[in-house]
């Protein structure tokens, strides 16, 4: 039930059916876009779109709400057609307002556009185009079908809720989160090397779920011949989970025929390379929407340098490890002002330890606070600087 | 109105009027004891100990619960007082049950067995001994007015949750609070040495509430020659705070005679010293009670090698500093089984950073989850391990 896609770009004002997003029409529907944004906010941050929608009748009233709960859950527009068919309200010829073109694949999940059209709704207002390669053209199926199509209505609010996703979409890469654990003084092993463990087993049995989560997990030809990792996902219980990672070993080093990570079910790959840009293509090549890097640190270090880690997961245990292994090597210093920085997502205890969840922040480095300022007069040495 | 105090040490069971906290009446109170250990644990942990309270009728019904709120406020004991006031209770005749045993000192507030004696109570009965110099003798004091002084009951329970307010009280020191402002990989400066501004306006603004509350605020030389603070404690509207933290420079180097932190106002020191116990030695012979490092990272690595951080406020900015200065240098390195180990009480976003409060953990290194087990048997190259 793939519809066809087009190839369909940018703003959908000027084709086909659709109407332009400043229509006196679409203006009036602002305020229920900025509640579909808001909706949106509800979907955790990661590798996936965040995305809210509203359903109307064809007199205005709100009939229902949805967002995007995650990866494997419906889309936001199921979800909101499903809220108002559960307060019992008949949605045919009403309207939907949504942050993000509806897609027209089917992913894990059916293809939204099908359901706009089995529900019966006459009108489509979204913010922001689906840049996908393979959900675009969802607004041009929809106007195809008849409907009316209005595209672009807050169309900035929606794009830098999702900043990230578009840029890494627009560039056909997967999703990178690095995943770490370390001291609170940010060593993934002590001064004699050792690692096992320095986060508990509550902070070890949560990051099994992020593997259960990804398409690839990533380790650096270092950690292989320290660790010999096996890299599967694996169930609370400790048994291999059904749907299994790419286990992906990147590096110029030899992979030894007996290694762990070879596993038997086909699903290892060695990519020969150091470069994070060109991990990435043959990942994505490969099918990979998601991935996550568990190590070591050279290989942390090195998409951390190329500005390719979109989330990073900190499971942080309260101890402190000096003179140990930093859990990121072979980045260039930088000055504070051009630091590459985060935005903290969340935080979680597991056990003694903390998991500190946060998203890069795209674009050149953001100063906080008044830092700009102090950045740009701070003598280093012997003024007073009111502290 | 300051009672005389007395030597005594230990349990009361064994002199005067006092009773052995085994005896049947003692011990139909646990349930009332573990409640108001429960009530404790609502104390903020840090420098003051954690204590709870609960008032009886003399026949048993429960007429007030309270427990002690942090620096600067009442008590657990006049806390549960007033709550049973408030419900209109009379409380003459009454039993008072508490984890530690009454204060006989003027601190901040008036002593506790005042107020017990006061309220008209009959009966006393508490967990732990208090061992300060200044607050012991409460038991003796109150047993000597003719109330009848149980202690002993669920001690044990009461000591673990202020081990380590109880360890230092035994050795005469001060609390102390070591405040860190870094990046997510613990550095306190950039490459260039730049430090100004790591965290937000809002991050810094919350550190000032701590300069408030302690006695004492520590700094090493070499952060007064790089740069020259005043270390006053400041209102949220930027004015120097009412009550001023004595001002203490630690080290061997001189201290230039136009150095801010001498200020006007008399209350700034020189501690020759780099040795942590001596320095504590010296401020607690000053008087201060909690006193909070705010750096450098040779001061700051020091106390920790030394086991005397109590306290560690790390106040975390989301960016990454590759090539910058660690927050804490001068530690030996230790393995994983030895490393200092902290408690994590609690985080708070503030703008885009994260305050990570964490509390030492007292005695021998605690290892977590199974890794006493892993460590044992952990062969640190080639075997698999299981990840």
């Amino acid at each position: 039930m793939t519809p066809t896609t087009t190839a369909a770009r940018g703003e959908h004002g000027s084709s086909g059916p659709a109407q332009n997003g400043a229509s006196p029409d679409a203006a009036a529907l602002e305020p229920v876009m900025r509640r579909a944004l808001e909706l949106a906010q509800r979907t955790p941050a990661g590798a996936n779109p965040r995305v809210g929608a509203v359903v109307l009748s064809d007199d205005g009233a709100v009939l229902g709400e949805g967002w995007h709960r995650g990866a494997g859950t419906p889309h936001a527009e199921p979800a909101a057609l499903e809220d108002a068919r559960s307060r019992g309200h008949d949605v045919r010829g009403g309207t939907i307002v949504i942050t993000l073109e509806p897609c027209s694949h089917t992913g894990r999940t059916p293809p939204c556009t099908e359901a706009i059209l089995e529900a019966g709704l006459r009108r489509v207002v979204f913010a922001a185009p689906d840049a996908t390669a393979e959900a675009r053209g969802g607004a041009d199926r929809l106007a195809e079908a008849g409907l009316t199509v209005q595209a672009g209505l807050l169309r900035e609010d929606s794009e830098a809720l999702n900043e990230r996703w578009a840029q890494r979409m627009a560039e056909g890469r997967p999703f990178v989160t690095a995943k770490v654990a370390t001291s609170l003084d940010f060593c993934v092993a002590d001064a004699e090397g050792r690692s096992q463990w320095i986060t508990s087993e509550q902070a070890r049995a949560h990051a099994q779920g992020l593997r259960r989560r990804v398409d690839a997990i990533l380790v650096g030809t270092g950690t292989l011949a320290a660790d010999n990792p096996r890299l599967t996902a694996r169930t609370p219980r400790g048994e291999d989970a059904e749907r299994q990672p790419l286990r992906v070993v990147v590096g110029l080093g030899e992979v030894p025929a007996d290694a762990a990570v070879r596993g038997t079910d086909g699903r290892f790959v060695h990519v020969r390379s150091r470069e994070p840009e060109a991990v990435l293509r043959e990942l994505a090549r490969l099918g990979a929407g998601h991935v996550m890097i568990e190590g070591g640190p050279r290989l942390v270090g090195a998409f951390l340098e190329a500005g390719l880690v979109d989330e990073l997961w900190h499971y942080q245990a309260p101890l402190l490890l000096p003179g140990g292994l930093p859990a990121a090597s072979g980045l260039a210093p930088r000055a504070l002002g051009d630091a590459a920085r985060f935005r903290v997502e969340g935080t979680e205890l597991l056990g003694p330890d903390l998991l500190i969840r946060r998203m890069a922040v795209s674009g050149e480095a953001v100063t906080t606070g008044a830092a700009g300022n102090e950045l740009g007069r701070a003598a280093l040495y012997g003024a007073e600087k009111n502290h």
